[in-house]
């Protein structure tokens, strides 16, 4: 339904045309201090109108802050927060009275909701995830004054234009096992260890690979040209999330994140580590090995990191990536061959100015869906841990069971 | 953690060596006939050692029902069953004592939960999956007598050995926009659209090509051969599941499906309908028209389906598709460079047998997940449509509301 | 946490001073007539200054919705709706910077989350039930038009002016097994088959026995004019809930009604039927015996109902009874005999307008929450009911299994 | 449904007369030693048999574990136990074939399932308590060993029969406020403050004042030769309980108590603190004042305790107790005059042998369910709290808002 997450919980609210969006965050760590500024810059992010790529819908979408807070610190309490509609009746849509539009919720939302809004498919609109990313936001800055945790996304395709070396090698059916670099090269794997959200936002694709954003500069305003659309994909790279983070069984780290990102609109795909082409590399060249790591803090790292920082649905401390990918827009003005409600054959040529690209401003959207995963699967893990570290210590066990170095820890500093 | 599921809920135990792996499914409608062969069937599917190109390790695997039936009858109450383990004590394990395998979930296990069990990582362990085949399989009974709903999964590939009329035409970078054929062909869709259980298991690979079948055998036995593994991917279909299952926003059925689908060991990818490939096609190739179906009922299909039977995160009566990349298997004979739980370097070579592909094992596991996805989703869109249907009839709407004919529908047969 | 439901969800936000108070209703029924209006005649109930037996507080209380509806027809997405708060900045309460007020949650919230909001217990305000009300205004709205459903609390006791009839024979510790009848009287069972909302509203006591209203009027003074506070009971009854709601065995019926009645700020006992008086009966007095109902539908009800309408925790079809016990409130103006935050012993005067007994405007609090507990109860069956109604009939059963009468129901007209 | 709880969680499975009974035990801290034998004993009170005063049947109630230890030591995975019935094929209950039992659970089971199971209201068995003992001592043993805490419950009432004094002082309908302890008597409060499950365990009424359960045992023997019931009530204290537990505002600490008591098998009332009685003194008697606590902690304590351990529905460190109403078992042999399943009229006199009394097989059921409660909301604290600490202290705070002594803890020592 609309909540999102078991500790930390997002429930967002509102469609297209009605008085506002906004969001009830539950959960959020007492004492941090928070302003509505820091809300704001990834709203500004989201926001229609940012450049000639994206929809001159003029959108203000300043977040207004309801609950939670005195003096910009928050209590514990839920932040609710909302940003007004500032369009609350719908104009442009007169033919979508009488189509759905193909590909679109319209359809589906009748099916499901047995009434149709003035706005089709009105909770599958964009305007739905500015509640997440307003409470992403919240998450993301808990995660960064705690943990130091970075979370960037960036635009890695736009149709056909791929940065090159993200891009696998196309697979053989022959003898040739091939190496995990086939799967990610060791250019794009030193981009998701450094990048910055300031070089993301160098270019309106948000693409960090500047040749290549103006590609997809090209290909974006050749659909719009052709009042057609085109998707992508966006990667997203989180840094420093501790180690032991995800449930099993059920919600493994990788299963709430594929999760979070498939439930963002137009999103069909997702992948982790080396994902897909992954599949084809054997073990012996998949595995990512163990080594000391020289931080000095007797805790194991990886040589290399096919697994994309998580084993056995659970985070081992190292960078966790992923790509989805974004459908092309279903709304468009070039004229299509379909059917209206009642069975009609007709065609459809959808008034209004729309998106013919929605990856760029999906980078924010992602971040957000990202912190919030991380930060509720952080809380649960945290009780556990300190659970756990309360017990006494257990000195019968055979050497099999308990690494001795961990035992030692546990006695010497109480944490298990 | 380790419940799945709103209304129809399922909650597994079990690591590899303690007493029995089961789970308790709740919330199954009460009248359905169910004895253990429905349920066997499907565990023996799941079951190693059925062919050379699985681990021969010998496990009978006999589902034992503890209660919620009586006279081979659901009574709607819990229905818990176990599989008990035959290896209950660890012998072929001795140097992960020291050594996390690379890759698996000793490790982050540990990181986790402070302490080691005898069989590392064992939740993780594919024996966890057996609960939820069981479960599955429930599931899957209710839906085919209701609904006539059928869940078909297969093996699409093993390393680099695809179905060839499944394999996406190479991305060009190029003005070309392509088809969204490229995506997805005829050939395939049409297997898609037919395929049988019976077709799957015509080859102990589960890949129904066979031609295909044989090269994945082959592919098999050389990692075998060379002590190592490789991974693949399961595409699978469901077909006659009802229009507007998928719950707004969080819970997408195509977002609710992925969860699932990642949950299970050794995912790393999910994609619906044309996937990553279809970001690449313009939305004017990719949008699936409407057209009034031919079947007399008066509701709209759609001419084609790249959508993948979910639109706007809710299915919209088309055939559901997807597929889910299994990487390597990180257990393998073969000595790994790595290092100790203490971080001493050293070699790896795990003993024991091990799965050196696990695909074909993985169907019925794939097919079980997707069938508790859609009996959840089923009963909590029932409890909306039956809440809804009891609504007395608004005659006030404006024609842009409500569609005509759904309000006739209304007044006709009071339903919504 | 905030949120309380599953497939009713409400959502709730806000304290005294920040800048409102409000909730998200997720899951509500697409197709149901609603006005700000039908929520607005409860918020006025709850509000203060209704009479001068309440706070005179001066709160407008105007409910603002948000969204989740269009033409006042709700389109099953999540209905937001707020309520503003005029005093945003606290004036009279310098004294609690101090001192935690006893018995009041200043101290445990400073406890819990280690900030001290300037309202002390922020989210402990009766301010936060506003949210409440409103999202119960909807449930009941559809529950009466729907189903018929009445829910109706009124005051039962305020200190020690109890109803007369209400008044449970004292208990003696003697060989004589009483009756049922000494628990809740025959007058007593007729009012709560009787009363309407107007007969609760005919006095600001919402006591609808008019002699004892009076009586509690004066007690209520008593408490006012010693700068003290007084507490009381309401007992609530819900008429014409279909049989079957209820899901054992950790949701039954009362433990999620009760569950939801001592959420309400200031609650401490809850007792469904006869209660607490009722454990005295012995079984063979206290059994409710079945009767073949008068109304032709061929279905049982039982002659007497000291059960409350819940047996093994699921509805019967009687009528839903049950009180609930309200501490007299903490804030006093009174001086107190107390320490501060830091232990130094003192004296506490809390200045400003408090309200001296919450009970009468707990009433619609009561019938709020009584609703949404139906409510979603209601839609967890009705999923449940729709599903086994489309299995296909089993034939084979022994007699002893299944009652020949459900069996001719079932092939009759397809429910189950 | 049949899972109780967010973070520890226990999902219970079966019936009277299927294979077996038991639950399944999510989230149990790892590092915890745990032998049957710590389950064994508190399943041992709650069997039937230990007394001429509870019913006959012989229940061997072995507890199997199936999974998530080894050696002896929680691994933090899901722990699978069962008990297996021994008596799986109904004899007894024939007549129950025709007859509903009146204020059982058979009628409203079939009305909620449309089957009816051999034995009647399945789940409504006591048995399927096993699972919530069982999963209560595991609880119950961490709570002990990682915060010393106790819980202790006791039979207080049997029919009329109460401990002396702890009857509340009848309401007097006049001008007289009175005091809080007549609502609840020094001795008692001597008693909840230092009893013992040793002292508990005297009598077989599991009443630990000997006198009274004397006066129990012939109320009880008098039920017993009538071939009728009698109910009871059962009071719990709970020490050492952690200040900050229970969450605003649904689950409010006294609110999850009150659901978890209300599910058990045949409760009906549930108060905390001072309850019902409690709501006829005024604030100014009513209230805990605070005082400093001598232990040298620097922290606040009350000097009484009416609030029963909880203040705005989070426990302030001091006991909690609480008093739960079970009413008289319904299945009596006694002939009662009633109607069949299909309307008819008739006599029902109950064969089998039953309990005359629930009570002292209660308690360690009221001991288990508190346990759980109390391990949930510990965890779910614990989560918020380790969360906060992390967070750099904020220097610029007005001193309404954090006290002082609680910024000075936050620098010292890092937690909030």
């Amino acid at each position: 339904m609309s909540t999102y997450g078991h500790l930390f919980r997002v429930t967002t609210y509102g469609e297209s045309h009605c008085s506002s969006v906004g969001a009830i965050i539950d959960g959020c760590p007492p004492g941090l201090q928070l302003t509505p500024d820091d809300i704001q810059a990834q709203l500004n992010r989201r926001r229609p109108g940012q450049s000639n790529l994206t929809t001159p819908r003029n959108e203000k979408d300043r977040v207004i802050l309801q609950s939670g807070l005195e003096h910009d610190v928050t209590l514990g309490t839920p932040i609710a927060l909302l940003v007004k509609n500032e369009d609350q009746r719908p104009h442009d849509y007169s033919e979508t009275d009488l189509y759905p539009r193909p590909s679109h919720a319209d359809y589906t939302y009748l099916e499901k909701y047995g009434v149709k809004a003035s706005s089709g498919g009105g909770r599958s609109s964009a305007r739905e995830t500015i509640g997440r990313v307003a409470a992403g936001a919240i998450a993301e800055k808990y995660l960064k004054q705690a943990y130091g945790i970075e979370v960037i996304a960036f635009v890695s395709s736009v149709g056909k234009v791929h940065i090159p070396f993200s891009v696998q090698r196309p697979a053989q059916d022959d003898e040739d096992d091939g190496k995990a670099e086939d799967a990610l090269s060791e250019e794009f794997r030193q981009l998701l260890a450094t990048i910055t959200r300031e070089q993301v936002d160098q270019h309106p694709t948000r693409c960090p690979h500047l040749e290549t954003a103006e590609k997809m500069t090209q290909r974006i305003i050749r659909a719009k040209d052709n009042s057609d659309s085109i998707g992508g994909t966006v990667t997203c790279v989180i840094r420093n999330v501790p180690s032991g983070l995800g449930e099993p069984v059920f919600d493994k780290f990788e299963a709430t994140l594929g999760h979070a990102m498939l439930s963002i609109p137009a999103t069909k795909a997702f992948e982790i580590g080396s994902g897909f082409r992954g599949t084809e590399v054997p073990g012996s060249k998949h595995n990512d090995p163990f080594v000391l790591k020289t931080d000095g803090s007797g805790r194991l790292g990886t040589t290399t990191n096919w697994s994309g920082g998580v084993q056995g649905g659970i985070t081992n401390g190292e960078d966790i990536y992923f790509r989805i990918g974004f459908k092309s827009p279903a709304t468009i003005s070039q004229a299509q061959a379909t059917a209206q409600y009642d069975g009609t054959p007709g065609s459809l040529a959808a008034r209004g100015r729309h998106d013919p690209c929605v990856v760029p401003r999906a980078v924010p959207i992602v971040e957000a869906m990202a912190s919030i995963v991380v930060m509720d699967q952080l809380l649960i893990q945290n009780a556990r841990k300190t659970a756990a570290a309360l017990l006494p210590p257990i000195t019968t066990l055979p050497k099999t069971m308990v690494m001795p170095g961990k035992v030692q820890n546990k006695e010497q500093n109480g944490t298990a």
